[in-house]
């Protein structure tokens, strides 16, 4: 584990008088990954205790374990009854659970903290077979993920800088003249991949569908075209979040729904400072689309501004915390994404989203890019 | 659902006198992306009843869900009391288990079966806030998802071709002269990701640290070369899974493990039919290890032969079946990995690995390339 996070999970351990804190997950967890740099395809047990932090690897990755993770102890399913108990259940998940749970008695376990998303398999287990008290807490790690240190700042700063590189490229391709959603994804798509970054899914949509706001687009581009890029550096693992609305055609529903986003969009960044409420943010942002005419998730509508404002980016393109109608206070240090949007079946969608770095008295927007943008200038 | 499915899931739901089967994944989970074909980011409750298949969704996803996913029906959380429940709870996890567990009492449900991955935070509110019986079975989907169907087997063969004509591609840098792993690691993925196949975490990888068996690799290309390429199909999600070693230099220890690896691929690979069972298999490629004075797991050794002899491919890379020490039995229309492997720390390690389509009387292998490659050649 990452020293600056031990005193974290002491405390919660102390507090809730617990032995262990566990995770059962490979490295496609970003609490798993941030918790032990250890990248690996198949689920592992990973437990931390308050002397040291312990992962429990099949045999053939025990030496990559202790070589590559940061964690204090591995121990290998061919040190523990692993064999025995797939020989006696005949289930390599009862067996995995058997051997973890014989594990965890070694030590004098009475209470384990497990995260939200610890599988069921093991949680029922544990509890049928054993005193071993089982509670739920938030995953600390994803409260800690959600203020970032100085280098994964600059992580997600140089992955939006790419993201404004690849939109350029994106908007050359598009006066270039090709028309095709697919044929412009594949490009932008081997465009980042070539410079190193992991771009999968991404939206580059138009017509009418736009008003599902994740529909990634097919057909030919029309009138106007929604970009929204979420590439993953290779190399460091971190994310940035950016959308524009492409306008080809001047049409006026669009244009003056494009025009709301962009007030509501810059409402919502100049509210974002240290200590200010998720919830503020979200209902300033709902405030101006409402006031310009349009409907609201918040008033349970269906169509017009669907969806929160934003959420956090790091390891994760979607992590905490979430701006929405929550209380939870930004902090400096977090990195988050403001994205109003408008869809109506009728007309199409359009968003502006900007990935922004939360501080003391104000905010950083990571993916500088001007928010109207028409092809034809 | 698709339709063949049905009444496999039917069954399952009778003989356990349940209610409903319930997933809670996004389309990274295999189980969940095959059995809706639906594609999210964010992670949705699935549940099947007899009658017909749902998924919960937030609202912004509603009419994407209801065109392109194959389900029955679609809800959004905007319909049911989340907003209401979010106000209550405080926490997006309570109010969305207080949500589906109201969703699921209307339904008058009694029992519930959930897979062993299926999170904690949602079975441990169903079993405390209600008298819903939560059952855990393995998930019907990945034993379905385990036997292909023509349309998949196509997939697979795709994904396998342009993977030896990948191979062909690193051969030819390699001959370039590039001794660099991490370089040509990046070459290689750029050109599956270009030929409309996304790899990750490629192992190409070179000298002493190969006895770990998913050591990626990096530094420069010694004696041998490991190059483990398993790409997916950006366009059909299929995986397939390759190993071939390299020997860039005569080497009497490597060229003795190699041989032995490549007898016992092909030991394991004839006896691959319909019926036969899995530790059969294994247990004939240990032999063939153990005769050649080489150590294997199976003995609880360290080093040697450290995993199992193969794994299913298809949605997943690692996906059922397991070709270890398991009675079960493989069926036409399986696809398998075998792929012994030897490693010690002295020499390193070296592994021989084809993808195959198990059927009536034998199998078909889906990557053929010869099992001894020398760069001079």
């Amino acid at each position: 584990m990452r020293k600056e996070n031990v005193s974290e999970i002491e405390k919660i351990l102390k507090e809730n008088k617990a032995q262990f804190f566990l995770q059962y997950a490979n490295s496609n967890d970003a609490n798993f990954y941030y918790a032990t740099d250890f990248q690996i395809c198949d689920a592992v047990l990973y437990a931390i205790s308050l002397n040291e932090d312990m992962l429990v690897v099949p045999e053939m990755e025990r030496n990559r374990a202790t070589r590559e993770s940061n964690v204090d102890r591995v121990y290998s399913l061919n040190d523990l009854n692993f064999t025995e108990n797939l020989k006696e259940t005949g289930n390599v998940q009862s067996a995995l659970a058997k051997t973890y749970l014989e594990f965890l008695k070694n030590f004098g376990t009475k209470k384990v903290l497990i995260p939200p998303d610890f599988p069921s398999f093991l949680s029922f287990y544990f509890k049928n077979n054993s005193r071993i008290d089982v509670e739920i807490i938030d995953n600390p790690f994803a409260k800690m993920r959600a203020v970032k240190t100085e280098d994964e700042i600059e992580f997600i700063r140089e992955t939006g800088k790419a993201v404004v590189d690849g939109f350029n490229y994106l908007l050359k391709v598009l006066k270039r003249g090709e028309r095709d959603c697919n044929k412009l994804r594949d490009k932008l798509e081997l465009y980042f991949f070539s410079k190193g970054y992991l771009c999968r899914n991404t939206i580059i949509a138009s017509g009418e569908r736009t008003s599902d706001p994740h529909f990634t687009g097919d057909g030919r581009v029309e009138k106007h075209l929604i970009a929204d890029i979420f590439p993953k550096s290779k190399n460091t693992g971190y994310y940035s979040d950016f959308t524009r609305t492409v306008i080809l055609e001047k049409d006026g529903e669009i244009e003056d729904m494009l025009d709301a986003v962009i007030d509501a969009k810059n409402r919502g960044i100049s509210l974002i400072k240290d200590g200010v409420k998720a919830s503020n943010i979200h209902n300033a942002v709902c405030d101006i689309l409402e006031e310009r005419g349009y409907h609201t998730l918040r008033k349970k509508h269906r169509e017009g501004f669907i969806h929160s404002t934003g959420h956090g980016v790091g390891l994760e393109v979607h992590e905490k915390p979430s701006i929405y109608n929550s209380d939870e206070k930004l902090k400096s240090g977090m990195v988050v994404t403001v994205e109003p949007g408008l869809y109506y079946r009728k007309w199409g969608g359009v968003r502006v989203e900007d990935t922004v770095l939360v501080k003391k008295n104000g905010c950083e927007i990571l993916t500088k890019f001007k928010n109207r943008v028409d092809l034809d200038e």
